[in-house]
């Protein structure tokens, strides 16, 4: 009934539309298998992609070719890049979306994918021959085969939701959870765990009181996620900020004594960084209010999503502490949050190719893998489809560096330091994050993306045209002499010292308050030269420029790390010895004696920043 | 947590987005509770609104200040007047519609729609205090409470999906069940039944050969449903027609020791007249071709409905058969058809206002009263909605007679005659059904619907003035004298004799081939007078002088058997004297022995034929 596909992907989330979409175009034959047609590319939990760090993975599955970024671009309401006030390193992509668009948007674009088929049924176990996955089997008892399987089954692998004291199985609000594939991997010799998420009440925009929160606007010029020519933002839609207030943790914490976290009831861990309400009152005692970010859910709908309300407690106690919340007095909801548990596989059992060592030609992408988030799910999506698609076409595996990429320090994390809750990114988790930006996503990228046949040659000519640009820019500037009567006046307006002789542009933009366009405006010469250049080659130059001490730096520790990958450390290091290593890194080098520094860094609790004073302590 | 609602509405299909729609601009408060609110307005089958008697229906439900039409005008992709070649009464507007915009559109015009409140969670049963009906109980265990409920459940009152051997529980595909509603009614003493619906494979646009199969294109100047201001198709997309085979009918065949219908799995009755494909080669075991229509599923998307393709085979079966078919030799499966059994509440347990005999307050609509069909389900719901509010407002019930609509045919049929298989619409099921055309639905419904709350002024203005401009235009008609010279040519290339002397418009108009565009043609200055009018009022004038002698007719049999209603039969007649009875009715007569008219036209298997033959028995 099937052909032989090249690549069976299960699940369609954002890492399975991602993985099929990415196979396809690199040619192998792929079947995207999905419990419900109807629910392609949805938007579980908030209407939004991006974010700090995971605006720039978005921006790196957009440079090799991936189509998060443009999904977003077509359907987003709102976008924001934030951070702008601290160094580029920290600017962050953020877009609201409409929700149904954008989920109608990924669907309608792998219906137009030469080489993706659609299937929708449970897959309920992996074929395996040999050690080797080929194929998968379905809930009607059919096989379909197929030369390498990815799963990313997110929430739904045994899924329960808990609200309050009532449970129910399902993968999501409303549908079925999946059976049958953790029961049979554990058979295999997998070994799984349980982790839990959750999502905050969904409410009646129409009842909601706006003028008592503060509005957060969109970007005046809104920028966006894709490098390809994907149109501008032309109209936005605001999100509202409000606060809940003692009142309102004192409603919920009556609900405590039946929440399933804190009656033990649920037994995977939770997102840190993305708490429940109740969570963050009982961790924060000492704050009386948390914040909450009202997202309007789409252009037209009055569905909103209640950001920062998370919550697993009973829905009516969920209910009337929304309501003590400034602006939420006469709320409605549509849905209370829910937590859901369900089954992932600690991700040391993988390659960083995203394979499983246990069953060849067997890949993992997203929350199977314990992390949470879009754009985490998406690009593991993307790499592991990539590495599917070599493996089965003998070719090179594709493993990105981690400081070429977050997408290389999340696999990498992931792969050799586990998660045991679930895992999403921060920019703190990149030790090169200066050269992991999202403005240069596509010159670290793009290349790459196009020699694997994912990037299209309009992609990569965009590129070599940018980084040109730039080089061209940064050229002139560095050689452009500007003379005092020129821009003392301007260097008095921004508060930095006055020069006596001329001095180059460049050296001038080094100064914290002075950009590029500082000097364009002063000296029309400037402005008149860049004037011919794209705007994202004059914005990239001035940024090379102005960091660039830090970005040699940056580059040469980046080499360092690499050499001394394989660098051996046994024995030579008396950690006791060395006060600047955190406790715990300590505690956890001393128990394990690694052979290299590439081993130590890949100890779980030992930081980057820890692995750098042992750098330093080894006179490197 | 909640307020106390006047109407709740439970399940948001057809029935239920009407129902709520329409209470609340009625100004009931409502809620609407939906197991998942991503799948309000779901087209289950196909990506049709309308056809014969149905297409009547839903000019119906427009006229009385219904949704559907309104949402069907603003997201169809194709329209097609049915009959068009036969007398008004039986034209019959159809439309294929975008069915993601289709639902979309619906949710968000109630979201728009003031008065009506959301609910994300499965009802589990009806709170009932002395026999009425206060509320309904959640699967959290919530109660809410409303002074009217109305259960619009569709498949999903344990609903089972079979394909082949295969059984899941579901009310649609990948969706769960609703449970306990049907328990809990048992016990309050309702009987209870099973039914059986079925739904064809959706298949990938991309992977058929329409060159091959007959395409069928929208109307040239397509109309629309609704009789408000909706702007008309500009683009339409064409579906195509292609034919099963003997060869398609032996693999099917093959199927048949599996199949859950031939096997008994199945216990509910199917729909007769829209029956699977498996049952069609069955029952008409002489015929060696069956007609397949492709209807696309939107503007944008590849995904394809198989229109006659119903099956509840084993997947393999279905698809080898498909793949048979001219078109379809490469043909790729989405997801394979299915038989769904439910449970509904046979509809003689409720009053004419849909509100059940047995709890007070308490209403039915759609599925769960045994019919088929999104337009059924949407007229019930909205005329359940009307009683409801009524009810609870101390107004008088609202009743459609059957000589003034088709919802009057449908809701007579269903609660005086029942049902054991789904009901569907028939023009034959209504005995004056040349009253009953689309043509006329706002004249015959937007007064009342003013008068209900429902249709606004602007609907009765227009009706108001396409009633005026009508009548003016009839008088014209009918005594404007037509000269020979001035038609005698065009009678002639018509086929139609030639005139001696003037003759008045009208007269001409009720000629065969004579319509009252020729006349417009023919003599400038009729075509100058009917310019002033309305193009719906020139049709309409049309259609009652043209038929004048049918419609009068007509009017004056109504009028007789509202008059012979409670005329006294019993021991007046010997039915076995009766010759002209058909058999099933001369056995059910002699066996019930009725008391009036009425209650034998009410008896199931006597039909409206049988009453004309009574009534000329009797000299009436």
């Amino acid at each position: 009934m099937f052909p032989e596909y090249d690549i069976i992907v299960v699940g369609a989330g954002h890492a399975g539309c991602e993985a099929a979409a990415a196979a396809a175009k690199m040619g192998s034959k792929v079947l995207l298998a999905t419990m419900n047609m109807n629910t392609i590319a949805q938007m579980s939990c908030n209407p939004a992609m991006g974010g700090v760090a995971k605006g720039q993975i978005v921006r790196e599955v957009d440079a090799l070719g991936g189509m998060s970024g443009i999904i977003t671009d077509q359907t987003m309401i709102q976008f924001r890049m934030l951070n702008k006030s601290k160094g580029p390193a920290m600017w962050s992509p953020r877009a609201q979306s409409d929700r149904m668009r954008f989920a109608e948007a990924w669907r309608l674009s792998l219906e137009q994918t030469e080489n993706v088929d659609f299937w929708q049924e449970m897959v309920t176990g992996i074929e395996v021959e040999q050690g080797r996955a080929v194929g998968v089997r379905t809930s009607l008892g059919i096989t379909i085969r197929g030369k390498a399987v990815i799963l990313t089954n997110g929430t739904f692998l045994n899924g329960i939701i808990h609200i309050g004291e009532k449970q129910v199985g399902g993968g999501r609000a409303a549908e079925k959870s999946a059976k049958g594939i953790t029961e049979q991997l554990k058979e295999l010799g997998f070994e799984a765990g349980r982790m839990k998420t959750g999502t905050p009440p969904r409410v009646d925009g129409r009842s909601l009181d706006y003028s008592r929160m503060e509005e957060q606007f969109g970007d005046e010029n809104p920028s966006k996620f894709s490098y390809t020519d994907t149109e501008p933002l032309q109209q936005q839609r605001s999100c509202y900020i409000t606060y809940t207030n003692p009142e309102v943790h004192e409603i919920l914490k009556t609900g405590f004594e039946k929440s399933p976290m804190f009656q033990g009831r649920i037994q995977g861990l939770g997102p840190r960084y993305c708490p429940s309400i109740e969570d963050k009152i009982n961790r924060f005692s000492e704050r009386d209010r948390h914040q909450i970010f009202v997202e309007p859910e789409g252009w037209n709908t009055v569905e909103v999503y209640v950001n920062g309300f998370s919550s697993s407690l009973p829905e009516n106690v969920q209910y009337e502490a929304l309501r003590r919340i400034e602006g939420f007095e006469n709320a409605k909801m549509f849905r209370p949050g829910y937590a859901i548990e369900y089954d992932f596989f600690p991700p040391t059992q993988l390659n960083l190719t995203l394979e499983t060592k246990l069953v060849q030609n067997l890949y993992f992408a997203g929350q199977i893998n314990g992390t949470t988030g879009y754009e985490e799910a998406a690009c593991q999506g993307l790499m592991a489809a990539i590495n599917a698609h070599n493996k089965i076409n003998d070719k090179e595996p594709f493993i990105l560096k981690r400081s070429e990429a977050y997408i290389g320090v999340l696999i990498d994390d992931l792969v050799n330091k586990g998660t045991d809750e679930p895992y999403r990114m921060f920019t703190s988790r990149a030790e090169h994050r200066i050269l992991l930006r999202q403005d240069n996503a596509d010159i670290r990228l793009t290349r790459m993306g196009y020699e694997l046949g994912l990037a299209d040659e309009n992609r990569l000519k965009a590129v070599d045209k940018k980084i040109a640009e730039t080089a061209e820019i940064i050229s002139y500037l560095n050689s452009k002499p500007i003379e005092p009567g020129d821009i003392n006046r301007l260097l008095e307006e921004l508060g930095s010292a006055p020069i006596a002789e001329k001095q180059r542009a460049g050296q001038l933009i080094k100064r914290p308050n002075v950009e590029i366009e500082h000097i364009a405006k002063a000296v029309p010469a400037v402005a008149e030269f860049l004037s011919k250049f794209g705007k994202e080659s004059v914005e990239q130059a001035g940024i090379q420029v102005k960091y660039e001490t830090y970005i040699e730096k940056e580059h040469a520790m980046a080499a360092k790390v690499s050499e001394l990958e394989n660098y051996n450390i046994k024995g030579k290091i008396n950690y006791r010895d060395i006060p600047a290593l955190s406790k715990e890194a300590k505690e956890k080098l001393l128990k394990v004696q690694p052979e290299t520094i590439g081993q130590a860094s890949r100890i779980s609790g030992v930081s980057p920043a820890d692995i750098s004073v042992l750098m330093v302590y080894l006179g490197k």
